[in-house]
């Protein structure tokens, strides 16, 4: 059988014991080399999180991690809920703030703002509340964003894709699958729809007109094996599809770098000047 | 005389009108490579941003700029009516927002937090309010940061520090003063000491415990031309300024970079897939 008439689970199915070691030894690696000795993170209820949530808790003892649950009044109870059985399967230390009060006096003034400007706001203030524990504690900030999102750009510049380290950003959603029923994360988080949750009835894949499967499906083919055009559409992905991905990735780049900085000097930020780590001093 | 005998200013010196020419440059091919046609930059009375402003007016119409004042209720008044003064010296569309609201519902619960953490609120919370205007009016969001602060990590990372493109984060701060002068900012900003403003009478040099002139001068040598330690003590600053200053830009370097993944797949965001732009598809 001809590996791409495989499943997308099995066509990207990864070892999760190894997937896991090598996570849980990056996050103890990075927060050492960051001189740092305690973590935190945002835990929404999705599955993501609560991969991040169970890699954290087999890296470091209770007393370094820190689980922030972060709802917005129109939140999903249930996503809270769900935060909450991770919290007490783990056991960990952990924090409810309501981000409501700041982002509703944000908009005080502009009632008709979109549901995209409200999603982005409520994004960013769960960056500032993990930014703001960081200096609080002294812990390091842990994202909890999947290839595929970083890939199609599916998330809030300077909200939920900043972070200083991340464990999971290398495996697609369906790759996330794989590790969190490993990992024992709860049935109901691996079961449920994926969603971003800011406003009601949101799901991801309804939004992005796709689902995971077909993405990551073709993701995996044109970014880690590098298929052509045409090797995509001898594979039967259509020439619509792989035009609409393909421009996603390439137009949501400015998310995944740092800001471009004009060259008038010979030693530029983010050109030449990249890696003082290695730098003689 | 040897060159490293004239003042910090005649060591840097830079052509203003070429440098401006460069950056305006800058500003129009990036926003137009982005598919934008508008930009939006915060303007807090200080020479950096009123730098950019006037780069701006140089770069686009009227019509296409919109710069945001963005006083916290601490903020000298004195800084409101600089901002104010950029505004109608250029003829600016403008708006100001109030950030007091949104930063003290944050700190509501929490009268203890410190006055970094303030600082680092506000910053974040200014960041937020351009990312919105970008988003409100497809405004590229221009950033004001300088190569001095960069390097030094001196600025809060997703806060000031955040933004789509920079035309000034190649120049020190020296630089800096050198092509406001030659762009007529207005005399009452180029003569004013630093101040990130975040609390009443802070100054940049006074936090950093050294002057732009020491520090860009040592930068450069350091930065730039690449010396050697032993260089460095040969032209005459100390082993400890080199050290402190040296281990600042070594440590800041989280600040500048975009976050580390773990490495698990054949090509992983930020290590072996970078440029899209490139890319074939």
């Amino acid at each position: 059988m001809n590996r791409f008439e495989r499943s997308t689970e099995e066509l990207l199915a990864i070892s999760a014991p190894l997937a896991v070691e090598m996570m849980t030894r990056f996050l103890q690696d990075e927060v050492t080399k960051a001189g740092f000795s305690k973590v935190v993170f945002g835990l929404s209820g999705g599955i993501d999180s609560a991969v991040v949530a169970y890699l954290a808790a087999r890296a470091f003892d209770r007393g370094q991690i820190l689980a922030v649950l972060m709802p917005y009044k129109t939140s999903s109870p249930a996503s809270l809920d769900d935060a909450r059985r991770v919290v007490e399967q783990l056991d960990l230390p952990s924090e409810i703030v309501d981000i409501t009060p700041m982002v509703d006096a944000f908009f005080a003034g502009d009632p008709e703002a979109s549901a995209l400007r409200r999603g982005n706001r409520m994004a960013r203030e769960r960056m500032c509340v993990l930014y703001d524990r960081s200096a609080r504690d002294g812990a390091l900030v842990i994202g909890t964003s999947n290839k595929t999102e970083l890939l199609l750009g599916y998330g809030t510049q300077f909200g939920d894709l900043a972070s200083a380290i991340n464990p999971i950003g290398d495996l697609y959603k369906t790759q996330i699958r794989q590790v969190a029923r490993y990992l024992g994360v709860p049935k109901e988080i691996q079961e449920k729809p994926p969603s971003a949750d800011l406003w009601a009835d949101q799901t991801d894949e309804q939004e992005l007109g796709f689902t995971y499967e077909e993405v990551d499906r073709l993701l995996y083919c044109m970014v880690d094996l590098q298929y052509s055009r045409r090797d995509l559409v001898n594979l039967g992905f259509t020439p619509r599809f792989i035009d609409a991905v393909a421009k996603r990735v390439r137009i949501n780049q400015f998310k995944r770098r740092s800001p471009v900085i004009a060259k008038l000097s010979r030693r530029t930020i983010g050109v030449d000047f990249r890696y003082p780590r290695d730098w003689g001093l």
